[in-house]
């Protein structure tokens, strides 16, 4: 059942007569349920409880943190048909999508969960003492990453579940062992009511204190601005628009004590086409990039809005077999009429810049809210003139840069804006011609593929999601895989600390068994 | 030889009519070189050569990086005597004190040299192909750590060597493949310029690319922050006042592309002085106190200038003793009249509060410019109502609060603003009755000490030094030991990456055996 009422903690609670609705983008009509807005008193009140919550939260053991990842994971599941029908009726998106979005929640939880049971993401370091040493004694220092305190999560509108209420910001903080004021994505506000759910009951079943997760409605900006300033929040993530990221970012670094904001926002994902490629494969990537860029309406922040190649015969006819590709798809819903309505002027804007070509234009009629895809193509000039063109148009669109030479190509790529991934189709002799051009795209993204497309991203330690400015706010952090962890932590020392004081992370006996650097080597021994 | 000249790459340039001195407060008087400020024209071309050199600097083998490092270190310690008397006569600081610091600068640079050499810094994680995984196959993910890009560094007017030129900062971003630009601390000018030489003739002879390093000089903020504005500086370094730092970040967050400072700032360092201490051993702390605040004229960030305890006879008496002995200390010169004159003034500001009571104050004639040390005392409600009083006096000053109790003194903790260490007196039974009040403090500090005192920052990856805002502007990274180079790099991720294309860190053969997380294990086998 959803109340439409905000979790302040372990409690629902609607104050304010102010409401709104979600939206079904399928039927084109507004979502039954009522969604109270948070007033400042339920901000304030979520806010303390998570400051009083960390007290004890912060010195969990891992082995209960993993417990209640485990059960967050269980509740999750447990909601069953009823998560995905709100899913689908949220986000107009497929049942098969909010299935395997559900999955890659779970499994995103019960990685964090295996990470924090075992322990040695703290990264214990421990250097004993010298008594001795000369000229003076060394003390014993031991040091280990502590959570920060209560971080604010912001969802993603193309990401209802895993990048939102349960998603991967909220669980790597859970896992931290900070607590979690999520604002809820008014588009699925719904699912995130149902998310939250889930997370208190787990909370509650692991004996988890009341405050580690509250769960915010919000239709406008002023919820989260107020959670931003809150003097007691400690760090934000963010995911969604370049707009978005960067007004949370003005506010969190002029507060008197400035905290961290990790916002992944905009990527157009420049996709390097280089002849080799074109000769041996044009087909395959004509057919491959046509549904990589119309996968999931074009919604995903490594959709290839940008394909850079050199002008020749080649290239023309991979645009015109992408052109043919891209048009035998069938056109499918956007998450949101705005959304919607963004795409269609984002690509009239596009359509009308001087210089630009449109090569393919889905026409036949299609639902209200159905996405139809484009492809346009400018030379190098005039997209190095009009940075009109460099800004990411959301849904599945892209558009093709034809360079006069490897020169135009390596100066475009380094005029671009940072994003979350760079493609180069090539092969391994023809790349070692283009090391310039590699090295380049590399200085702007923080994941390459070669030979790929971007669209996909693998949950895994090795993977990067986050990169220069505007990709992410702090390209020194991912958003995915394990190591987002480090977003909602900081070293912390012990000197000469004495052994049953100190956490057992860094006692001598080494009771965790955790892999920790002893004096400069990697051991799980004791001291 | 010092030219007073600025160093754009290896090329001296004193363009500029303006320039300016420093001083010699021994003597009360300015030293006779002439410093050239940086024009906007020498700053542009600094930043133009570190962007270009990054391009090569950053592919450099480690090997080759550690040759660099350690040959700076050789060129330091070559510049001789002269580096010696040129730090006393600009800083006031005797021999001993230039000499240990030089010591720990060149143990700086070694310890980033063997970091590089070895390699396994870089975090290699990587995750195999499973071709065979369902839904989806999963790629071959390969992440590495690579450098951000240019970095500025201004250097501490407390540390002419360790924590300025060739300091911590810049021996971090060397390490990590990035350029640096130092904006010269102006009060030691000349030390700064031969560290520079230093720097410039090690990168001659190990080939480094011209643009590897810049000094610039200056003797106001303008160069400094033009140089945070510059688009094409990825990163900066500070240490200093918390109005420096927060100036810069605040420079650096409004940029179009907003980019990461790390600024150490101020800190008072607070000790809390329990009862079991002063019943066993007041005595001795009243003696290492005594000695702990006028260590170096108090000039130091971890300086203690703060002792919080409770209301006893006890604390009565040890405040006394404190008092006599510190009076005992002779008084030393400070760094510059500025800096002598601005403690004259925050000192007598402290006096002249309501509630304050000065039971320490050096009253004997002394030499220009040497600091007389005081200590003052007020109850825990004055402390927790004028916040004048938590400010760093920076100097041999301490502020001792005699709280009425221990939740008064956990109150007083956790309204203190963020600090770079925190102190506590005890013994092991008695601190498990004041596991409240550690937990308040190890939310304020970075560091934690039993049982010592503050200063003394050991240079180990065991430490931590930074800490909540504003000790630092983020609290995530240390400004000491090697765990310093993660300020000044980014994850990045290879998929589906040929292996002959990949960097030797990430090949399968593992040529350079670095220490690697593959598929979720440590090892430093191949694949």
């Amino acid at each position: 059942m959803i109340s439409g009422k905000n979790y302040i903690g372990n409690n629902l609670s609607g104050l304010n007569s102010k409401t709104y609705t979600t939206f079904n983008p399928q039927l084109n009509q507004a979502n039954k349920e009522q969604f109270y807005e948070a007033t400042p008193k339920e901000i304030n009140e979520a806010v303390l409880l998570a400051t009083v919550a960390f007290e004890s939260y912060k010195k969990i053991a891992g082995s209960k943190k993993a417990e209640f990842l485990n059960s967050i994971a269980d509740e999750i599941l447990a909601l069953g048909d009823l998560l995905i029908e709100t899913y689908c009726k949220e986000s107009g998106l497929p049942e098969a999508r909010a299935n395997g979005e559900r999955a890659r929640t779970i499994g995103q939880l019960r990685s964090f969960a295996n990470l924090v049971e075992e322990g040695s993401w703290v990264e214990a370091t421990i250097d004993t003492a010298q008594a001795l040493r000369e000229p003076a004694p060394k003390p014993d220092l031991r040091k280990m990453m502590l959570p920060l305190g209560p971080v604010v999560v912001f969802g993603a509108s193309n990401f209802p579940l895993a990048y939102s209420t349960a998603g991967g910001d909220t669980a790597a903080a859970l896992a931290a062992g900070c607590p979690v004021i999520v604002k809820s994505h008014p588009m699925h506000a719904g699912t995130g009511e149902l998310v939250a759910s889930a997370i208190i009951k787990a909370a509650e079943k692991t004996g988890m204190p009341n405050g580690v997760f509250s769960n915010l409605n919000s239709s406008g900006i002023d919820v989260g601005v107020q959670l931003v300033q809150h003097p007691q929040v400690k760090a934000v993530g963010f995911t969604g628009s370049i707009t978005g990221g960067r007004a949370l970012f003005d506010e969190a670094v002029k507060r008197d004590e400035p905290i961290p904001v990790f916002a992944e926002m905009g990527s157009i994902n420049p996709v390097v086409i280089l002849p080799r490629a074109l000769e041996v494969d044009s087909e395959k990537w004509a057919k491959t990039y046509a549904g990589s860029i119309t996968l999931g309406a074009g919604q995903f922040c490594t959709n290839p809005g940008l394909l850079l190649g050199i002008k020749s015969a080649m290239l023309s006819s991979f645009i015109q077999r992408l052109s043919q590709e891209i048009v035998k798809i069938d056109p499918t819903c956007m998450l949101h009429p705005n959304i919607y309505e963004s795409y269609k002027k984002n690509k009239q804007t596009s359509f009308s810049q001087s210089g630009v070509e449109v090569v393919a234009d889905y026409s036949p009629t299609v639902n209200n809210n159905y996405a139809k895809q484009a492809v346009v193509s400018v030379d190098g000039a005039t997209f190095l003139k009009n940075t009109t063109l460099h800004h990411e148009v959301f849904g599945p669109y892209s558009l093709v840069v034809q360079c006069d030479h490897a020169k135009e190509l390596e100066l475009i790529i380094a005029t671009l804006e940072g994003q979350l991934t760079g493609t180069i189709l090539t092969d391994t002799i023809e790349a070692k011609d283009y090391t310039d051009v590699i090295s380049a795209l590399s200085n702007r993204v923080g994941r390459i593929i070669f030979n790929g497309v971007p669209t996909g991203v693998e949950v895994c330690p090795s993977m990067q999601h986050g990169g220069p400015y505007p990709a992410s706010t702090d390209s020194r952090f991912t958003a995915v895989g394990v190591h987002s962890i480090k977003r909602w932590i900081r070293p912390f020392s012990f000197q000469d600390w004495p052994n049953e004081l100190l956490p057992q992370e860094l006692q001598n006996e080494n009771p965790l068994q955790i892999s920790r650097l002893v004096n400069g080597n990697h051991t799980r021994n004791k001291i």
